[in-house]
Order: C-alpha cells, then structure tokens, then sequence
C-alpha cells in the first residue's frame, strides 16, 4: 500500500506556519512498512484540492488529508472529498449529538457553523477517535482510500495512530490486529543497533512476525519499531512483549523510553521515582536544557532551579565558583555548583575549553558534560557535530543521557 | 506568475527532518507578491522527481526545486531537471574551478564526487550566489523556467533572496530592478496595522509602485514588506528609504527591526549601544527567553546570567526573595532580583498569579511582565492565547517587546 499525505491550509504556503504534521505521519508510515512518496500542502481552495485529490489516487492506494475540518467557511475538506467521490454531502445525526456534547460540557452553546462538522461524504464512516469537534472521517472509493484528519496536531495524532494506521496495516496485510510499540534509544547508530540485533532480524525476516523498523530521529534518538500481527489483541500484546525483552536484553540501556516517552521526561520519571531533585548550570546551552526540562508536567517537583551563564564565564564571582583550567573539572565544579545553589541532589553541567585556543577551521572542541551526585562529581568529554545550534542541541540531550546512565548505574548496579 | 516548491529528499518523507525551507520560500514569494499554489515533498527517485516536475510545470509558470545538488549518488535534482529539458548534463569548467577553489580554501584536495556538482543542464545558467560548493541553476524551459537550489538553509535563502525573487519578479513585471525591504513590527494586529496605514495604501494603489505586503508570522510579529521596481538600483534604493520613513512615521516604536533583524537581536543591540548589561530571572517561561537571547552573536557582551525558577516557587530562601502576593508587585521584586543577583543595569522577569486561584477553564490568568532598570522597577499585564507551550513563547517575545520600548522612551524621550 502506498500513501501519500496532503496538507490543507493556505497558512502552510504562506509560511505562517511550518508543516510539522507530514512530517510526523511519514514517520508513522514508514515505522508501519508502508510506503509514502510524495506530501502535497495544498491552500484552502476547492478546486486546487480536488486536484491533489486526483493526483494523490492516481499514484497511491491511500491519502491522508490533514487539515480544512473546522467549522469555518475556509474549511472544505468534507466538500472537496465529496466531490472526488461523487458524492453529496449528509449531515450525520449522531455527530451532531457529539459535537453538541462538546459545548454543553464547556458550559456552552454550539454555535449554528459547527453543524458544518456533521457533514459527511455519503459511504463515508466517521474515526471513533474524536478529541475536538472535528470529526475524522475514512472514505472508501472502490479499493482505495482517503482518510481525512483535523490539523491540530493533538487531534490529528490520536486519529492517525488508532485508527488510520492499523487500517492501512490491514489493508497491506490481512491480519485481524496489528498492534505496535516503539523502543527509544540514545548512543548507538542505526548501523550499530542493526549489527547488535543481526541475529535477532535474521530470524524475525523467516518468521515474518513481529516485524522490526528503524528510524533515526536527529536530537530524539533511533526509534525502533516492533509490529506484531494476531487473530486477537492479547496474542498481539503477548508478542509485542515478548519482543520488547528481548530487545532489551540486547540493547541493555541503550533503550530510554517507550512510544511518546522523551528523553526529558524518562530521566525527570526517574529523579521523581527516587525523590531526587535536581539543579542546573547551563552554559553552552543557554536555556535550552531548562526549556527542554520545563515542558514536563510535574517537573516543578524535581527541578529546584538553572543558572544560565554564558560561555564567556564573565560573571560575578558571587555566581560563579573559580573555575579549574582544565573544561573536564570545570564542568564537575559546575556540577557541584548547581547542588550547593539550589539545594539539590543532584547537578547537571557542561562546559567547552575556552575559546582562544580554537582556531574556527580546526575540528569542533570537545564538550565536557559534568554530574553531581549527593555531592560526588564526575565528567566526561563527547564530540558534537554540526553547527553552533546544533552542538547546543546534542549537548542537551547528552546532558541528560548522561545523568539518566549514571542513575541506574549507581543506584540499581 | 504561479510558482511552485518542490522540496528533494527521502528524509522528509521519513520525518526524519521537517521541512522549513517551503514555508520560508512561500513566505518570500507572498511577500514579493508572486502566487504558489502548491507545495511537494518527493524522494530521492528519478522517476519520481520528473514526475512531480512535470506536474508542477504543468500547473504553474515557474518552479523552484529544493535540494539533492550535493555530490552523493542520491543527489539527483540535476538529472531529473535535464530530462525534463530534453537536454544532456555538461560539464562547466568554470564551475569545477570555484568549486575546487572553495575546497583549497579549506586546505584540502577535492573529492572526485564534487565533479557531479559541476555538470549542468545544457542551457541552464548558474545563480552567482554560491555560499557552499552547490551551485544553483536557473533552467528555462520555453517560456517557464525551473530553479534548483540547495537544501542547506543558509545557502538556499541567499540564492532565492539574491536570483530568483528578484528574476520572478521581472518576469511578472517589466523593471529592471525590484528591490525590496521588510519592516518587523510587535504590538498591532494585521488588520490594525491596515488601518493605521489606510490612507497611505490607497494612495499606493492608485501609484503603483512600490507595493505594501502584510504578513502575519506568529511569535515574529507582523512583516510589512515594501517593494520597488525603477530602471536603476539607485533610484530603488531611493523609493525605499522614503517609504521606510513614511511607515516609520506612522507606525512609530511599532517597528523593532528591518529584513532578518529579530527581536532578541534588537533589545541586545539596544543594550550594547548603551552600554547596559542584563540579567533574567525566568519563571513561567522556563529557560525559552535566555536560550531566544544566546543565540545572538556577540550576547555574553550584554547577558551576565539568567535564573531559571518554576512556577510553583519553591527555591530556597537563598535563591528567591520573599515575593508578594500580588503578581503585579512580585513581577518587580523578581526584576530586581535578577539586577542584584547577576550585577547587572537592566533585569527582566515575568510571573503569573499562584496557580490554585484559577479553575482550569477559566479564562487563561494574564502574565505579569517585570522590568528593573537602574533600581527602578515596573510591570505590565498581558493576556496571552493558546496552550501553555504558546503562551510560553509569547511571554518571551512579550518580555523583550517591553524592554525595548521602555529602554526606547526611559532614555530617548
């Protein structure tokens, strides 16, 4: 099965907003096996849309239209399917009494437009999923296939991942469950993860179930992807686990996290866990650790405070401690600097040799990433590729790899 | 003229990579007034990047493919766009000379693989601009023409911003120079901005030239680009200046920046030109301000630190001072705070009334901004929209908006 994926919304064409969306789907595409060739943005406009429409199936057995289902006369999705169907639009009674559900549990009045979100291309049926007002809707024409998703990102995914993917996945395949759970690394490369697991992908390409997908994924890590197909849900779910110790058993804890978890809120779960807090020093990194940090709920809980100083270490010796020569104590120093200003268990650093010994052409200096531990400290130096935004980024997340190896070390070793 | 992107490569139909270069060249071609309809993402596959060209050309006047001009075996733009022609590669000599030259620059030897950069469709001209070793090509076709330029950012802008606006430009018009300039603004509303400049735009339309654009960009503000067409570079430079004055005079402390200058850019700027020195104290806005600020060249001149704290306030006594109940006041006690803590002239904060007050959904609580400059301190309530990621990000674009003015009027007027 091919799917091509078209995003509607003359926003996405103008530049207002970047398309984050197709991006997200292909992913989920190609972690399921299926292919994507193509993504379309397409303005809000009935006849551009339809032709994409046409475009889309004469190349691919399925689309996915992402966008134009809100209630607003710019929102024309439902119509432009309708069209490519050749079908009318219905109004749908029993999403009219769900959408209407949504405001009386606000307190408040559906108004008259939202009625505009009941309409449905004739044959088609509706995404049990429904987070918002916007309905989602799967329409079938002949053999193949238009899935229609609201653009809110939030919405679109929980549409995409309970209901478009697993019916693509049966219609590549003829399983009655397809079920799948993603495994997130940090430290080794897609290379490196297919040579560990060599044996294991030998033998599952002879049993042809689970199946196993990589995707590297930049600052998130290598994700990898086991998809079990069963008669029934708990075979599936028993597959999928069986597969995921395995795994595990291999990769040991190269493996962060599961499906959504981020590196951010594994290593803040783990804090937690023990009741450890956790202070920063920030300063190649400027911001972005703490930035990162404080997008996890509950994080408030753990993270006792960050001092983002900048890399010229020109501040005030009230601030900064004096600081070793040499960047691998600097960041231990640093490290421990963070505990004794915020009163924490544990401090997290890093820090580069200053800059003059640098000429610009000479290959990157090592950044030297620092830890404290209930007041003993260790550092270690990683070479960073990239771009100055980019060697912020990797440090960051090795930041917290580093803090998250060294606390199951200590603490379960 | 119609114009299409085309952006090349499998990582962005993997996800593996989001795709910004379409939605920066969109947000060029709306504000050179030039029309695109249609974004594609495709492969790194001939048959499927003729394809997609072929559609593109078929719709549109012009196209602009992005990316797959490096010199691996999967860069393959150039063949494609030579199949399309019905035309061979040939190699350009002067083109292998400055591609050499860029890698004896380097102190290195050039690779064989770069020779494939220097083949190009017979008939296609090469942009000037040439920031890497990927020259762009211009490559007409008839009376249409397709423009190939990298996918690295940085040297794609320079490209499009240098050859092929400006030669869109010309194909839609008839002058010999089209200059334009784009004048940032925070504070009004698109449709404010109109209003404000009502009179003005009606006396363009009935001139013609230059042309107002308006262009609404979320946490960038609001772009009001002007562009000019004359027979001579001068005398567009002249019709800018003017217009630049004019909008100034109307939009007054609306404007912060010209063309790519940022926010963060100006207040440091501001800063620098008055010798002040800053200092943050972030709360809500956990780290997003201080790593928005570190990236501006030349930043740790003006920023002695931040303090990340969390919403909930729970430092020790060490760290936080004893702050009022009323967000107002505690806003200035934190301002000043960051002023004693890091030393510095200027200190800037921004926090919200204690959370169990507001009902989840109530009407979001507004942010209180807090300003200290030379041991006088103020603040300032906004209302911010959106989820709490957004009203994170607007906060910061808030908080550097409200010190730019203040350090506008405090020592200007």
């Amino acid at each position: 099965v091919r799917c091509e994926v078209i995003a509607i919304g003359s926003e996405l064409l103008l530049g207002q907003n970047v398309d984050t969306n197709s991006a997200w789907i292909g992913e989920q595409l190609a972690l399921a096996g299926i292919d994507s060739h193509y993504h379309t943005h397409v303005g809000d406009n009935l006849a551009r849309i339809v032709a994409s429409l046409k475009i889309a199936l004469d190349r691919n057995e399925a689309v996915i239209v992402c966008g134009g289902l809100g209630p607003t006369h710019d929102d024309i999705t439902r119509e432009a399917i309708a069209e490519v169907m050749g079908v009318p639009l219905v109004r749908d009674d029993s999403l009219v009494a769900r959408i209407r559900e949504r405001f009386i549990a606000r307190g408040r009045e559906m108004p008259l437009n939202n009625l505009r979100q009941a309409e449905v291309p004739a044959g088609a049926s509706i995404i049990p999923q429904m987070p918002g007002t916007a309905p989602g809707l799967v329409c079938p024409l002949h053999d193949k296939v238009i899935y229609a998703v609201p653009g809110v990102p939030s919405e679109m995914r929980k549409m995409v991942a309970g209901t478009v993917i697993p019916d693509l996945q049966k219609r590549a395949g003829n399983a009655a469950v397809i079920a799948s759970r993603t495994l997130r690394t940090w430290g080794q490369s897609e290379s490196g993860l297919c040579e560990m697991l060599a044996a294991r992908i030998r033998e599952l390409d002879g049993l042809g179930n689970p199946t196993l997908a990589f995707l590297a994924s930049g600052i998130e890590g290598i994700k990898v992807r086991v998809t079990a197909k069963a008669q029934d849900a708990a075979t599936a779910a028993r597959l999928l686990d069986d597969e995921d110790r395995r795994l595990r058993a291999t990769l040991g804890d190269l493996v962060f996290g599961v499906d959504a978890q981020t590196m951010e809120s594994a290593v803040i779960e783990q804090l937690r866990a023990r009741a450890l807090t956790l202070g920063v020093v920030e300063t190649i990194t400027g911001g972005l650790l703490s930035a990162r940090l404080t997008t996890v709920p509950g994080v408030e809980q753990v993270l006792r405070g960050s001092l983002v100083l900048s890399e010229g270490r020109s501040q005030p010796a009230s601030i900064t401690p004096d600081l070793p020569a040499e960047a691998a104590q600097a960041a231990q120093v640093l490290a421990l600097h963070a505990c004794r200003t915020f009163g924490s268990d544990v401090g997290l650093a890093a820090t580069i040799e200053p800059a003059p010994a640098q000429a610009p052409e000479v290959l990157a200096a090592p950044v030297f990433l620092g830890l404290a531990i209930n007041g003993t400290a260790e550092s270690r130096a990683v070479y960073l590729p990239g771009s100055h935004a980019q060697r912020r980024q990797f440090t960051v997340i090795n930041l917290l790899n580093f803090l998250r190896l060294n606390l199951g070390r200590r603490l379960c070793g």
